[in-house]
């Protein structure tokens, strides 16, 4: 972490743990002559340097790593729903046991996710990417937003995108729907979706927008309810965003057919929190962004910012100072 | 299964068990009044009706389910994948401990799919799903044919798709290529592959097709051999268009980074066969095309058919007699 000191002709970076060293090797090669004007955070968000003076008391901008999580959340949120969908576990107990089962195990109870429904609350990079695959499945997509988005304008991803991902022009979505109050939720979850995917950030607002209501509404207007699948819930948001104790009760009683989970309320996850065995709930550690390619991503970003500085353009990625999140 | 008489002016089904009494209620429902002139089978291949006396006596049109396989088979080959690559088992068995591991054990040896170079083997209906599910994903596709496929019209997929899926122009792959022969198969292989997606027919050409050479020329140009990721192999065809004690050893040897095969040789896998402990190995019981949507699209393909034969125009899917599969 920077301690109280601004820095003014060096890369900082801020990370919540010690770097390896192949990371600081890579980024000293990369930029042998470091110069920025810039704090490029590891993360999305930048709750974590909030407090710290060379926010508060600098002008340096701090530009994010939003936009780089997009494709391995899509991947993990893709291979969750088709572990459930497709009795994953099932197929890997057989072959721990080297049985050849069959078709039998298989033949009632697996749909396939063409035609579904996705409603997407907020849509945001890693949203967007979901939903390049999710229409690439046969889906059909649908987006929540905070604000209007009636304009071809208004539907751009004005960030950092991963090339060959997500919708830069925002063209995926069968409908656009927003508002910040609870009718206009309401109405959004009754439009009969399928899958549920909460990709907001975590603000006073959003803290456990979805609860017993909400799933109840949800789960009544979904389309397969007489076809043997109910909605099914992804959160790769924040875990307070749910009302957890609400999202255990609807899935047992069987409202909702299940949830993937990357989050919880507390992380860690105390092992006696009754949503570790909840029906059909799969939970992991918070990983779902996670892999090889993330800092090599994040240093895309800044050589564009590198690229901007020099020609004197806004920066990509900014925070900017005193609006919120 | 159909007897000697040839049936003039009934719909026949022909399916390897006993159809569920459901689903005779559905086609009773959806064909009220059958009078249909075609033999429709509920599979892709015929193999099963050759020796048929309705098959070798008759005239009467043959129309496969060809062009139904592609979402289900499409879903089963990226859950694999994601399996493999985000270490899904490692996931699921914290769960099952009540164990939040955090981020540490997932640091290491995660990679995404973006940028990934796809090679696939025979580029029908099903391997065209996959090109697209892969190409949203962020991958480059790569199609194999037997044919040459020079122009639009020849790129086309001419058969039943399922709306929303699949690539019916032909656009999606960056590359075309085409062959008989090893020295063709082998030109393929050198490209530089991440993955390699096996759709094609088994036939006596197709026969162990893939072995221990061409494990090696695919391994040798692997674009990732250096970064932590060999070539993964995908076999939704026949077993034995792999050899597959290559297969194994190719595995063992750290060749091949994974597999993921929904069909083995022979069929049932014995449960003293060393493929199901081979590294990296993900072994399905030949149900990657299964699902309940199944027969309501055969069904939508005997409508489509209906509905041609009424405007006297040719038939989808239709299997010409005395052509080579």
């Amino acid at each position: 972490m920077g301690d109280a000191t601004p820095l003014t002709e060096n890369l900082l970076l801020v990370y919540h743990e010690e770097l390896p060293s192949e990371t600081i090797e890579y980024i000293t090669n990369k930029f042998p002559e470091a110069y920025i004007k810039i704090i490029q955070t590891l993360s999305a968000g930048i709750d974590h340097i909030v407090s710290n003076p060379i926010f508060k008391d600098t002008k340096i901008p701090v530009t994010t790593s939003s936009g780089i999580h997009g494709p391995h959340i899509a991947e993990w949120t893709v291979l969750n729903w088709l572990v459930a969908s497709k009795k994953y576990i099932k197929i890997y107990e057989a072959q721990q046991k080297h049985q050849w089962t069959g078709v039998r195990p298989f033949l009632n109870g697996i749909h396939d996710q063409v035609g579904k429904k996705i409603g997407i609350l907020g849509y945001g990079s890693i949203g967007r990417q979901i939903a390049r695959v999710a229409s690439a499945l046969g889906m059909s997509v649908h987006a929540y937003t905070a604000s209007p988005r009636p304009t071809p304008a208004s539907r751009r991803d004005n960030g950092f995108i991963v090339p060959g991902t997500g919708d830069p022009d925002g063209t995926i979505p069968a409908s656009w729907h927003h508002g910040h109050d609870k009718k206009a939720l309401h109405s959004f979850l009754s439009i009969g979706l399928d899958h549920l995917v909460i990709s907001l950030p975590l603000t006073p607002e959003t803290t456990h927008i979805l609860g017993a209501e909400e799933f109840s509404i949800l789960s009544a207007s979904a389309p397969g309810k007489n076809r043997g699948y109910k909605p099914y819930v992804t959160n790769i948001s924040r875990g307070k965003v749910i009302d957890q104790d609400a999202l255990i009760a609807a899935l047992k009683s069987g409202e909702l057919s299940g949830a993937a989970l990357d989050v919880a309320d507390p992380e860690p996850l105390p092992p006696d929190s009754p949503l570790w065995d909840a029906p059909n709930v799969q939970i992991s550690p918070h990983i779902s962004g996670l892999g090889v390619e993330y800092v090599a991503r994040v240093f895309d970003i800044v050589q564009i910012n590198l690229n901007r500085l020099k020609r004197g353009e806004p920066l990509i990625n900014e925070y900017k100072r005193g609006k919120a999140y």
